[in-house]
């Protein structure tokens, strides 16, 4: 049974990671931290959170980890920066769902995220862990866990890029709509109740850092240079995220190739479903780590009309998180992820 | 035309005078304040704020006070508690819409709200505006505006009491649900919309300060001692408030008796409304001074419940103090009330 | 591994019951009907639902019914009342989630269901099966699986009745809220999201058929005649249901007596548990089987306020009728209901 | 005072005109159709119905119309075609707010809506009234009151094609975002709270049929055609509408060009409003007339994004239906709109 620890684990992110991984047959929780709760059950703060554990303090979390343990960490980019050194160091295998490893170079994050990476030399090592698009090596130390807009994004627009259906040059529209966990756990009146019900909310406009990501993701699968711009919006519900990309059509393209695009990307891909006779929404695929997605040609317009929805927590965090473990453990992506929520 | 004064003008009750006031046919808001926003066009905060209207500091709001105003205070009980008597003393007349003048002595305060009260000597001259049930006397110098609970509560109530219904010496438990504004504007982990939506959370048990409120309103108005036990719960809505109210019924008491007691009591209020064929339920209501309300008698139990809806932010605080002003200026209580909430 | 079969296996608590049983290590469904998507698979209607199931029609389901199995009826009392006759001739074991088999008699069914029970004399045969209150016997036949909102009142209310702490003959009060999927899937225009959002409903006032639930699992659990108003409010939420129950305590009962209650009655009860430093609310226990629980006595009015919240789809309905499962298979009762929704 | 007749006055666009009408000082409801109520008080079936108001049915309200009468119809397409001829031989003047007037041509509507269209005569005389884009004549005796969707995409795209700001034959792409009741008044399972809440929603790809009214707009407000490809969503809200529209820069245009475009063509419009230090949001104009916007352009990707917000049921319905009224009416178009809704 491999050694897992959490840190961070009393987020949204983090406790939805103790959920599923109760459920996973070969892995074990042996410390799960948070400064905030450090002592107390986990379950006296979550009711889906396994019984018997007790959250512990960051410090003695690192005191524990061992060579060998996989260490999830549900922390901030900060936190994650100053922790991943050590944790290597100390022969753990890390899969951080920050955003710290996701982008290719220190000035990438100067400018997207607006600080002085301390540990640019580990960005070539960082596996950027989508396993529809770039699965993680099975023997990496250092995984970059996706951001929850950034899978869906991906996910909708890969197929098109990589399969040259996307006219050359023209840049790809991606309008993001999300939950309010996507937003983290914290006392802010922006994101209170009163201010968020009955609202649709633009923010960060030209200036969200899975922007990169994305255009890294989809130009490094598809092997050519891509443009895009992606503007997210908070919609009322806690958990949810839908994007909607629009990509120009080539000359050649149809209806057809757009579907066989899609019907033979993801033929073999667990985790990604085309519905039949609707498009994807959020609710179908809430508290699962099902991403829908499906792609329609407009004749009229040319435009290629790519949308992909998922659980922000799950495929957007916690559950790709284990898809990615089992592939580092060399098990079955699915182990631990398909039971509750979309049964074995 | 009657000068108003508003302080505390941009949280959600402040917000919500100013669009009522708009309406107003014979009285003008000549200051509105708000420290957060000081300098600001109310309008850039609010699109139902009035186009002219530029938010002042307390400071200022003060300053232009001058006999003969009305000044409404939107603001907290401790800052309500600083600025009355300075109010008074500038020979202004107040409607306070904090709890700071809504008890019968200091020793109250103390115990509800948990501080010392600073002018117990105007707790005897405030006068308690439940228009429907206590209405303020037209020279009023100071009102104390009800809580939302208190109001709807009071209204489920007083009928039953006053008439002799209720068992002498029972208890009578009022079950309270409320959307978020009525816990203010601001930031609160715990009222953020992550933590709020999917949830029934009750709150302050035994001890929420609308208890004593509720006791003594309806007591001086049947004069009668009362003993509530009092339940607020948040629901997930922004707006509206609804109580259902459960009192032993005296042993000739029957349906009908019920029935008339609140046809009979309310045939002239203006702003209550018995709905036929079903019962009060908020959403009917909010955005309007309405306060729904009806009761059932149950021969089973011999409990008679008594159901009242209303908005929290109109007939519970900004509808509720114009109501108020209205009678100390000695014109109709409904003007300004009616338009665009339940029309002429 | 125990053959199962789910009859109306499409609706909300249908699909619920798929989603748990595919958790489950030692039953497997054999069957799920619907008539209304019959060919369809599963998974398309719901990314919950196990991937190779195929939805058959009713009769389909029936004749696949063999001796020993045990039958999950996910269906209308209407329809219930038709099967499980023919059910219980094949021999197999039934488990019946709808309110056909809830009652004592005939007569009760008349006026709180309205209509004519067919078969009565099932009526001594069928073991309401609420785990905590009045677990099933381990060979029952049929068991009456309880309603959502009887689950929470009834732990609510028993250990208070049995322990003699209410008032003798005082009635019993029981003030409910529920999200929407109580109230099925279906057409409606009263449950359409215009009408459901942003507002608090009461219904069925004084009428509500698990009313009389109630007050026969409380008295049978007590050997005490109970006397209970209920009063049910929709909220505008989709999941969760809150009780808060209020009960005049007997002259000797303080705090004490009453917290000692609670954690005594439930200290092996695996699914129950009392918070600690708050009040139960619905939003920490959606989407698993516990039940919050906890009981305040009011010194100032001697009034016990009990409060109970639960999913309605999960303790309320398809994780409890799993529980029963578990206790007629002789196997432990939390088996396939801690993993993923407050796991091992 | 001009008399009016509403029909079609219990949906939710019907209930809003009632509202905003009563607040209108130079007009007023002679007779309101709702063939469902008649006979019942309007203040029965909405709290912010006019007191005095009856329904009538439809064909009493078609037998009240005089020479002279403007007539609002808040009814279906269907319904509308059948009334309007009819109406014009009263003389009287109409504002339709269904679809049924809205395109050019009867071919339009046999693809887009999917009828016959019974009086293509009139297309031609029907002015489509978008005061900010397309205002109606002063004489116009029937008015095509825009769609919600449109309103927003016309306010959001006009002053960039307008003013040659999009590359030309580029098709625009308009992503929008919608609340329920922009579906209306009615039962249907896929509208239900539970199906609707936690979700976002793709509707009607590639063939809403707001699309041609969109394009038809802008290109004559603009003499230029225009290509549009709009997607509609629903999302978790009962009113507010947001779209977001991407159009490709034409290559001499900056970011200054297209701030100044917006600020230029709207420096008169009383009801738009370009919110400073945010993006146009929902939230701050539900319940007013005003329509927030405001465009952002993209250095990287050259693409400008122009957001919209308004509230479905007064800007995108009712209030825009009475500003077009005050300018048939020759006053000014902000009568009755701004109390109680962005004050005078």
């Amino acid at each position: 049974v491999q050694r897992l620890i959490v840190f961070g684990a009393s987020g949204y992110t983090g406790l939805e990671l103790l959920r599923w991984l109760s459920l996973h047959p070969q892995a074990r929780v042996v410390a799960a931290s948070s400064d905030r709760w450090a002592g107390d059950p986990a379950f006296a703060h979550s009711a889906t959170a396994p019984r018997g554990l007790i959250f512990v303090g960051h410090k003695e979390a690192l005191a524990r980890v061992e060579e060998g343990d996989i260490v999830l960490l549900a922390t901030s980019a900060e936190v994650s920066l100053d922790l991943v050194p050590e944790l290597l160091q100390k022969r753990s295998r890390v899969i951080d769902l920050s955003g710290a490893f996701r982008l290719a170079s220190a000035e990438d994050f100067a400018r997207w995220y607006g600080f002085a990476h301390k540990a640019p030399e580990l960005l070539t090592e960082a596996a950027y862990g989508l396993p529809e698009i770039s699965p993680p090596p099975p023997n990496a130390r250092l995984v970059a866990n996706p951001g929850c807009y950034a899978t869906a994004a991906a996910i909708a627009v890969t197929p098109l890029v990589r399969r040259g259906l996307v006219e050359d040059g023209a840049p790809i529209v991606i309008d993001g709509k999300s939950g309010t966990t996507g937003a983290g756990r914290k006392s802010d009146e922006a994101l209170s109740y009163s201010e968020v019900a009955d609202t649709v909310r633009p923010y960060r406009l030209l200036s969200h850092q899975h922007t990169p990501e994305i255009e890294r993701t989809v130009a490094s699968a598809a092997n050519k240079a891509v443009c895009v711009l992606f503007t997210p919006q908070l919609v009322p519900m806690r958990r949810g995220l839908l994007v909607t990309a629009y990509a120009p059509a080539r000359q050649e393209v149809d209806a057809e190739a757009v579907a066989r695009a899609f019907a033979e990307e993801y033929a073999d891909a667990r985790f990604v479903v085309i519905p039949k006779d609707r498009a994807p929404e959020t609710g179908t695929v809430i508290h699962t780590n099902f991403c829908e997605v499906a792609a329609r040609f407009d004749p009229r317009t040319r435009v290629i009309t790519a949308i992909a929805a998922l659980d922000n927590l799950v495929k957007g965090a916690a559950g790709q998180a284990i898809q990615n473990m089992n592939r580092m453990m060399g098990i079955d992506e699915a182990t631990g992820l398909l039971a509750g929520g979309g049964g074995a």
